[in-house]
């Protein structure tokens, strides 16, 4: 099969295509034939050479895919081959064919293509996670979804409007100030001329942020934390160590909560797929949640794919198809 | 009536006893005839002048107290005159009289004396809200309370105990070792000989770690955490700001929270007191959690009691007797 691999970290030209051998489905686990896989901005850290796969992962790049069952090893049960699929993966999503663990399969929603369903299985598992199962976003709260044309941030928006929150976001341009304000976001902070903080403060502070900066905005996060409110780090595109005023956060009565989807073991993966599939997937298959799909590439074009994630100016997903 | 307030904040000395108009009980407030009321650090920081009360609330000195039921407001069910209690308080517990509202009245637990139970409100409320309500703490799991000796830490080491947790304990001295070993911790850490850091890794790492040093502790109590720990503060001794890794927190998919018991809204203080009443309460009254006491002074000797908290060398609490 032909897969996407890294033999030396760099830029867009280090990704290499290669002919590997196809996987085999042990116990718990299928092979699913690659329709599509979704670019996370981890897969450009991994080319890098700053996110090396989990122990025991493919090193061929990519967290999430959707295709058709092809094989299923033993212990599995619920699914059977020519399934529609979209999955979770450790890595290796950006292939002809995938190794999947069962638990984290999860059906193609009615009324999405197969295609588009590469771009829903990473975004959603990591909002309905951080958000919903970590931080316990309630109706009527407040969410600050940072980044709100990414990938997350576009399911971040279209989630908490659905569960019935508030919702503001940040973007860094007019142009995505209007996608994210069209997508349903109450509140609309284009940072390059605003400041989070004091728009955040003067609405009461945010119960729930979902922040993908890391070091770079964890002070301010803390200030526009409301009352009880829980800071949910995912990323930290601004760097790893910053100072955190204790007393700040204690007055609030706040978290400051870091996670990650990739790190946690199976069985975690296969609760959050679970509950997607239980919470998410209706809204998906009502029209109230879509896939928000920026472009599209053929695996022969995935450095122009990460070349575009880097240049940020992308609004919702960029996918990778296959065949 | 006699009650304890600070006019200029400085040492113990600038605790005054003053006469006051009696409290009268508004909606949903009784007044209690104050037999004993705990010390606690905090209001060891409100006389120097860095703890003001809640707005609204007294300037009259105390966070907890027993008593017996003077008088009660409109609007209070389930409680008469004459009911012994203890109490949860924003402010007023060292004085003859105090005004409580009804949600924050606990009963006095059967088999700890009227004197004894002004040891327990606060730091029953405080392990419970925050181990267990806030952290979550599973049986099986390994807590780690820091300063163990005091009167949250001895606290903290009988109800993790009696949850079914694995309880480890920081404390400054041989003598204190000795204390808390009696009193059921299964690893003590005397920190002025070793580093509490190490000890936990070795033991994979703390679930839970209720904190009360802050800053000066962060960065080594997010190394001890365990991969999903929860570090819990609710005091800053050591200070209120310091450097977070954001990226050993993420690792471990782990949470900084923390938290003041005074701040809460009423509402909130009254679920905790009755979650002790319900939870903790028939522990005590089987005698699986006592009230630790280290020594009772008179409301005269109040600035002795105060000089005898700076000092640090108790184990357990230290009470004043009013009548």
């Amino acid at each position: 099969m032909r897969a996407v691999v890294v033999p030396e970290p760099g830029g867009p030209e280090a990704l290499t295509i290669v002919e590997l051998s196809d996987p085999v489905a042990g116990p718990g686990e299928v092979v699913v034939d690659v329709a599509a896989a979704g670019v996370n901005r981890a897969d450009l850290l991994q080319r890098q050479g700053f996110y090396p796969p989990p122990p025991g992962a493919s090193n061929v790049l990519g967290l999430e895919c959707s295709g058709t069952i092809a094989s299923i090893g033993d212990d599995v049960t619920g699914w059977q081959v020519g399934d529609q699929v979209c999955a979770l993966l450790s890595a290796g999503g950006y292939a002809e064919k995938v190794v999947v663990p069962a638990g984290q399969l999860l059906p193609v929603p009615e009324g999405v293509s197969l295609i588009e369903a590469a771009a829903l299985a990473e975004v959603a598992c990591t909002v309905w996670s951080n958000v919903f199962m970590v931080a316990s976003l309630q109706p009527g709260e407040l969410l600050l979804a940072h980044g709100g044309a990414g990938g997350i941030g576009t399911m971040a928006i279209q989630l908490g409007k659905a569960f019935g929150a508030k919702v503001a976001t940040t973007v860094g341009s007019a142009a995505k100030a209007e996608f994210v304000t069209d997508l349903g976001a109450d509140v609309v902070i284009n940072y390059s001329d605003s400041d989070f903080v004091e728009i955040i403060k003067d609405l009461g502070g945010a119960d729930v942020i979902l922040d993908n900066m890391g070091a770079a905005y964890l002070a301010r996060n803390v200030t526009a934390l409301a009352t009880r409110g829980r800071l949910v780090i995912i990323g930290m595109q601004g760097g790893v160590k910053a100072e955190l005023n204790i007393a700040a956060l204690l007055n609030k009565r706040a978290a400051v909560i870091a996670t990650s989807l990739r790190s946690r073991p199976g069985g975690e993966k296969a609760a959050i797929c679970a509950a997607v599939t239980e919470h998410v997937w209706p809204l998906v298959s009502q029209g109230v949640v879509r896939p928000i799909i920026h472009r599209t590439y053929h695996l022969d074009e995935v450095a122009l794919a990460h070349a575009a994630m880097e240049a940020g100016e992308h609004t919702g997903k960029l996918l990778l198809t296959i065949s």
